[in-house]
């Protein structure tokens, strides 16, 4: 991940198992979306702290929909309430930097999340409302690159693929932001954990499963 | 459009032009998604029209975020006053069938698209009330497809490729839900109109331009 390399990280906590392909956001170049768009297929996101989600002041999607369902009262009837995976939704905000034109190019996708990976960096000692301020002035919402929060204690508390993420960038010392994408199968469905190995191989990538990001962040700690 | 296959549609109203690759949402199928994610590469989105929005109580992210914007200042900070080719954001809800699992697979987001375009047809003539409900039993938001919605009059008032697209489905006679992705180029920013030409060609689809599609929008009305 130091080197701005992708590694696929296993995640059998789902149903069938899926694989992400993933990097350290402040590494990420437009050719690193295009291989994200084109070998994984999923939706390509941001991955952050809960810590650094509350100093920019970040809600999750689901806490908002839910504090505004009667001025909204679709809110109410699309609950996620039957996730079946997971007891609530990671998601927060979609975002695009300012300085994007759609959003959805490789090169406004990169801005977006290297940007994003800048502002965390920066946020370190800035308080609450100037983080906000700091965050309104390069970015805009709605956007076209989501924000997914990972759980306040990481790893401890959840073992989703941003949990997964946020770990591995805190222990190699990175900006805690990471970009990432599902790796999609011929078939459908996410790609088999044997082929994503195989892709790993082919690429010269690290594949990880999430048990062994579990015990060295155990060590770690 | 009628037996299923993608068209593709250049749009000059933004700098450099894009061409979306669509389709009515009611002949998805996973194999459609594959080519959306793997031809495409954009963010692969559902459209429809301002009436059946109406009907299933669908916000305007943008104007959701505004009337909350005292309880998330981030909201307020975020606003999405500076888009440089529009006035506002066409973004609503982003869904997922209830019946999918994490959403994204190519199934998962065919099901949410086939289904959506089902409810489009079924709402017809059911009130508001009933029709939020039957939306909420089928879907749950936050998910992976986001709904754009059409300007009310079409391309009388707005000719993004939303309106672009809902009105060829209207003159086709088809469910107003179409599906459909940016296609990207291999230089960080979106297909050439050259590329886009020589693809469908080589595919065999039909290629238009906005200006065919209103030009055949005006003779239609």
């Amino acid at each position: 991940m130091q080197q701005g390399k992708f590694i696929l990280i296993f995640d059998d906590d789902k149903r069938e198992g899926e694989t992400d392909i993933v990097m350290a956001s402040e590494f990420v170049k437009p050719e690193s979306i295009k291989t994200m768009r084109k070998d994984g297929g999923g939706l390509i996101f941001l991955m952050t702290s809960k810590q650094i989600a509350d100093k920019l002041e970040l809600p999750f999607l689901a806490e908002m929909y839910n504090c505004i369902e009667d001025k909204y009262p679709v809110l109410k009837e699309l609950a996620p309430n039957d996730i079946p995976y997971d007891s609530k939704s990671s998601f927060s905000l979609y975002i695009n930097h300012r300085d994007t034109f759609t959003g959805i190019t490789d090169i406004d996708r990169t801005l977006t999340m290297t940007k994003f990976a800048e502002l965390s960096k920066k946020i370190q000692d800035t308080n609450d409302i100037v983080s906000t301020k700091m965050f309104g002035k390069e970015f805009r919402s709605p956007g076209h690159v989501p924000i997914c929060v990972a759980a306040e204690k990481l790893l401890d508390e959840r073992r989703g693929h941003t949990e997964l993420v946020v770990s591995i960038l805190e222990m190699a010392g990175l900006s805690l932001a990471g970009s990432g994408c599902e790796i999609m199968g011929d078939n459908g469905k996410a790609l088999s954990k044997e082929k994503a190995k195989q892709y790993a191989e082919d690429n010269n990538l690290v594949f990880l499963e999430g048990k062994e990001i579990i015990e060295a962040w155990k060590k770690w700690q």
